[in-house]
């Protein structure tokens, strides 16, 4: 009675069994009502419905370190920290005016967000949400730029990118009421930024040219080179229905998978030889999310309107596309389940969530929905940049 | 109280809060004593302790997808499946004579045991541990081989090398109660084998022969292929005081770190160029345990008897020895957390666990335990060859 008297409050449904593991949970965004389900990826059902998140427009998830709680970033500067196992709020603030997301750091304590305005980040207490400290982007042009691409790094850091004033920053948060920060000059408009899976490379894409600027997070003194000077809109300017999330960006077999901007195709780079550009595969449209199966064996895609009702699975052994799905209109997200046997896809416009098995390709099963976008699953809290 | 009524039995003390996350929990096995406690790493402490686990020379433990159930393999043919969250054991069989250790599938249905007597793969419901599929060792020379480096892979199957018979298996448990077996031609007595964290790559150690037996699991047909001639004992048959634990092989930035046989050394080889060997590092012993920080930055090293109370530190960056560790007399085993920020010592002739901050190197905490050996968390789960 003492653990189900906490479950009274947001939640619509109870949990029928709260006393259960968290390592196959996680959670689905119905950006409309503002609400999320919880899910496991075991049975592949649906437990609780939890309300009151607020606008989940463009939202995400991060999670605690022991699986039980979620922290979903609105964009209305919410932060929303839930108990999955009691399907129920336990903290929520508005931190913001209008942000873009957060991230956890490596040892679980403290919870950051992204804000565009007013620009800058900050930091909280990930078990109470209390405030530890704000970081006002203002960059070397003296203004406050919306900061993007937020990234938790080992040894205990995050990485950032300033839009305006075309910085990365390298925070050190081991003291997170004190972060130290290295400011390092990135390119004209970074709008988005990811790290690698192993923690050691920081990249951030430019709206105000092509390339990528990267930093290499082992060496000393930190310092941004450009890569890949072909990635970007290019000269011809093609019309972008959607830039790309570069969160979804693929590591496999020591390559990265990009998705190209404007253009029907992914970028393959060579990490080793310095991510010099090693190969393209021509796509059905634009790229939005490019994600590798856990095991880095297939690539998957997702595209830009007119062709977001469809998904390209490539091998990346041969480097073909072996199969072009067509899982219902509008595939706004993708997630794998922990070691990849499934891969989750969020059908926004036809109100379900459908799964497939990743050996088959074939669709295991559907579950309804409303208009679901972003799915998060727990294993994120053991994996850096997620 | 239904839930806590399901506590009482094998344990001696109940988990306080029974409702919690399991993404931080795991189990130290404390051999001597047949038992095992549970511990998480948020706070670095003891919750509980579970016995009646009968003979834990040589055990090893994996997880349930969840991250609620671990199974434990005894020496003596025993596979126990202990509740984490209410602290008592839920099913208990002894499924063979003389056992070597498990694994568990992909997809989490399935719980296989590696059998030295009698030699072959037995495979169990991991919901009841019933049985469902017995895969005995008979080689190509017609006789029962002991079964050694058993890993789950990619794709619902199962790698196991051959000791007599000189043979690697890759085994297609997709339907479980009828394996398809693979059979491939090895080399001398493989004692050990591992999957590397993509799940593309399984390598088994000789014994009697110098180098590795590799297998491509991306390739069709399957085969096996002889690399780094040089690793083994040599010429020189060198005394070895402990065989390397193969499980521990460290992958970082696409090398392999290998502990040598008999030698202070560690040996480097590079995977996309055919595992060729890429550098040597001198240690102070014999290694045991070569095992990379999550985030593949820095490689820890235990050794063999006289030198098993150090631990070195190797930076991958640089390949140096960073830092020469003296936890205790006998460090038996490490494990990483799962962001890597610290790091589990078991201290067996001490009677206690060391927690190390991995990015100070110093130590943060030390818990009591008897005799400790293994230690695994739960975040084994989400990962191939664990």
């Amino acid at each position: 009675m003492v653990l189900l008297a906490g479950c009274a409050g947001t939640s619509q449904d109870l949990l029928q069994e709260p006393l259960r593991g968290t390592g196959d949970l996680g959670v689905v965004i119905e950006r409309a009502k503002g609400q999320l389900q919880i899910v496991e990826t075991t049975g592949m059902t649906q437990l609780a419905t939890v309300t009151g998140l607020g606008d989940l427009s463009h939202a995400s998830a991060v999670f605690s370190r022991d699986g039980r709680y979620a922290y979903v970033f609105g964009r209305d500067g919410g932060i929303t920290r839930v108990d999955l196992l009691q399907a129920r709020i336990t903290h929520r603030i508005i931190q913001a005016g209008n942000s873009i997301g957060g991230a956890i750091s490596q040892d679980g304590r403290v919870v950051a967000a992204q804000n565009y305005e007013p620009g800058g980040i900050r930091l909280f207490d990930a078990g109470t949400l209390e405030p530890l400290a704000e970081i006002p982007a203002i960059g070397a042009d003296g203004r406050r730029s919306k900061v993007v691409g937020l990234a938790d790094l080992p040894g205990k850091r995050l990485a950032a990118s300033l839009f305006e004033s075309g910085e990365i920053w390298i925070i050190d948060i081991a003291d997170p009421r004190n972060p130290a920060v290295t400011k390092l000059k990135a390119g004209r408009e970074p709008y988005d930024g990811l790290v690698t899976p192993d923690g050691r490379w920081y990249l951030a894409g430019l709206f105000g040219e092509d390339g990528l600027a990267l930093v290499d997070l082992w060496k000393t003194p930190l310092e941004v080179t450009k890569i890949l000077s072909g990635y970007g809109r290019g000269e011809e300017k093609l019309p972008v229905y959607k830039m790309p999330h570069l969160r979804g960006w693929a590591m496999a077999q020591g390559q990265a998978w990009l998705p190209a901007i404007g253009r029907h195709e992914l970028l393959i780079a060579n990490v080793a030889q310095g991510w010099k550009e090693s190969g393209r595969i021509a796509l059905l449209g634009q790229p939005v999310f490019v994600m590798a199966r856990p095991d880095g064996r297939q690539v998957w895609v997702n595209f830009a309107f007119p062709d977001n009702g469809k998904v390209q699975v490539i091998d990346s052994a041969t480097r073909q596309v072996v199969r072009t799905l067509e899982p219902c209109r509008g595939v706004l997200h993708m997630e794998f389940t922990p070691k990849g046997e499934s891969v989750w896809l969020s059908c926004r416009d036809d109100d379900r969530v459908m799964i497939y098995d990743t050996a088959t390709l074939a669709p295991v099963k559907t579950l309804a929905a409303d208009n679901p976008s972003g799915i998060f699953l727990t294993v994120r809290a053991q994996r850096f940049g997620m």
